[in-house]
């Protein structure tokens, strides 16, 4: 079991956000509970509704008992075998008569809370990080919540009280390949636009140091083109001569061993990291959210694990959504969740 | 043996063509030819040099015998265990001068010159189809070829006494992916504005009859969007809903199985066809070059297969460069080339 912390070095708990609870999320939860799975859950909380996860559990087959908290350091005096839930205050009451694998208002306003919650508790140092299980877009904005998804939502709470909120990152991961995107939820002509120099070198930069903080002493950081062939010498574009490569040079100049930029085709077939094909560099950083995505996600999204870079705290989420169509079958995958608390975990303790 | 027929019944060759013959082309051809590979090249011919196709053969270890052909009929007189080589008319003496590894303008022009007459044997019905080793872009500009590629180049061969050239489009193809490409070799800012409803209309037909042609009875066809999440309804970019999707039901009420279009991250995963896990599609329609060679490529490019489709007549070449690095070193790995080689015969006898 890996452990985190505080500066006092008492131990912190790592919250673990419900997600929708018409969602797939409070299942894959409570799976990740279930006795015999080899994966410790002893630091772990679930922030969310307690009915909600007593049905998860049932939902999945299990007799575990649910053990309401009323704050995380209450984690500690759980016995073991239960399922530990700490309500978030003014979570709106009845969520359970929202049915399963269907958008609700309430449902949304309130798995947005138990992130808002977890974020405040990790800001304040009383929860190590946030392991989040999905939202439904359609159900926050329906909620009244103003952000799109976590990523938003996290970066402003991140950014209460300050003039700037922090410039946060996705970074999606599996075993053989890091991706870091510079542009993330655009079109395509407005991620155009928002490829710039200070964009670009800030993003090599958060990669820089994130890689630094799992553990990769010298990270080798591979800059991606934005053009067909990195834009063959101009020829095809010239975001690479303008903006990419002083970028490059900029960060170089930090001392981080960024390189590029290189043809996007290319660079992820490099970075692929496996027994038999040793990754040439530690992470990818990459202009666009397909460009990024596309290589990530086509072996599989069940190693898939998406995190959030920049923000004073750690967040890691599975690498899917809701999938309102298995919800209630018991029949969801947890396996990239399992991973993003690999993830949290590794991040926490390199 | 694939073989090829005519109207009339007759075998017709296929056509290597040399490439550039600083480059690692030679080479790969030279070893395509070597006894006891299990690949039959019994009705292949070299379009090329004769002296760099006789070092090739020194350069790859072998002691194959070279045998000059006038035509490309002559083919069927040379005695096993000969390497067939057909120069085209007028191809300039000293090319074996040219230093391995180096640009030169004369190498440039020559290898423009083989596929130029390749595929002017093609139209005449003299060759089934021309299976092309990789060309050097600077060595043919220096060389006063007015084509950046291949594809522009036979394009511009077919087109000839036409008033408009056919449309070509750019497949990649291994054995897990096959992606037909709408825009190729322009800034992604220029591929943004030919993306239009007649070019993705026009790749999704053709992507169509050349999947009919290799023999996939009711092809499935997958169009991946241009934005994140496929627009996500319109909040991510609008030509989802004004271009492709209008493409896609034009092209579905045509007949042809044309779906999407779908999330650009998700799509070549959920086309990817392996043993463990079959493909929801036969072909894969992207919209950029890089969208679309990310994922055949993410994997090796070993099985990587370039095909112009739109020709008439097959023409395929493997997924990589001239490699100077590599060129005399007879190190070079001809896996794709003879993936090509397979691709051309799959193609012309289905």
């Amino acid at each position: 079991m890996s452990l985190t912390t505080t500066h006092a070095g008492a131990t912190l708990p790592l919250a673990l956000t419900m997600g929708d609870p018409c969602g797939i999320g409070p299942e894959l939860i409570a799976m990740l509970f279930r006795p015999g799975t080899g994966v410790s859950m002893a630091n772990c909380l679930v922030v969310g509704d307690v009915a909600v996860m007593r049905r998860a559990v049932t939902l999945t087959g299990q007799s575990l008992p649910v053990a309401e908290l009323d704050d995380p350091s209450g984690l500690w005096q759980v016995p073991p075998g239960c399922l530990p839930v700490l309500p978030p205050q003014g979570l709106p009451a009845g969520l359970i008569d929202c049915s399963l694998g269907q958008v609700h208002a309430q449902a949304g306003a309130a798995a947005a809370a138990c992130v808002a919650q977890a974020a405040a508790w990790a800001l304040q140092g009383q929860v190590a990080g946030l392991v989040t299980a999905p939202l439904n877009k359609e159900a926050m904005a329906l909620g009244g919540v103003r952000f799109p998804g976590h990523t938003e939502l996290l970066q402003a709470c991140a950014g209460q009280g300050r003039a700037v909120p922090p410039p946060v990152r996705m970074m999606l991961a599996n075993e053989a390949l890091k991706v870091v995107l510079v542009t993330v939820h655009l079109s395509l002509r407005q991620a155009l636009d928002a490829v710039t120099f200070d964009a670009v070198l800030e993003t090599v930069r958060i990669a820089h140091r994130a890689a630094t903080a799992w553990g990769q002493p010298a990270p080798r950081i591979a800059v991606a083109g934005l053009n067909p062939h990195a834009g063959e010498a101009g020829a095809f574009g010239d975001e690479e001569i303008h903006i990419i490569a002083p970028a490059v040079q900029a960060a170089r100049a930090e001392g981080i061993d960024a390189r590029g930029p290189y043809a996007p085709d290319t660079v992820f077939m490099r970075a692929r990291n496996s027994a038999d094909h040793p990754g040439e560099f530690d992470v990818v950083v990459a202009m666009t959210h397909d460009h990024g995505l596309i290589p990530v996600k086509y072996l599989g999204l069940d190693e898939g694990v998406n995190i959030t870079l920049g923000l004073p705290f750690v967040r890691t989420s599975p690498d899917h959504g809701t999938a309102f169509d298995l919800a209630g079958s018991g029949r969801a995958n947890p396996a990239s969740l399992q991973a993003a608390l690999r993830w949290a975990r590794r991040l926490l303790t390199p």
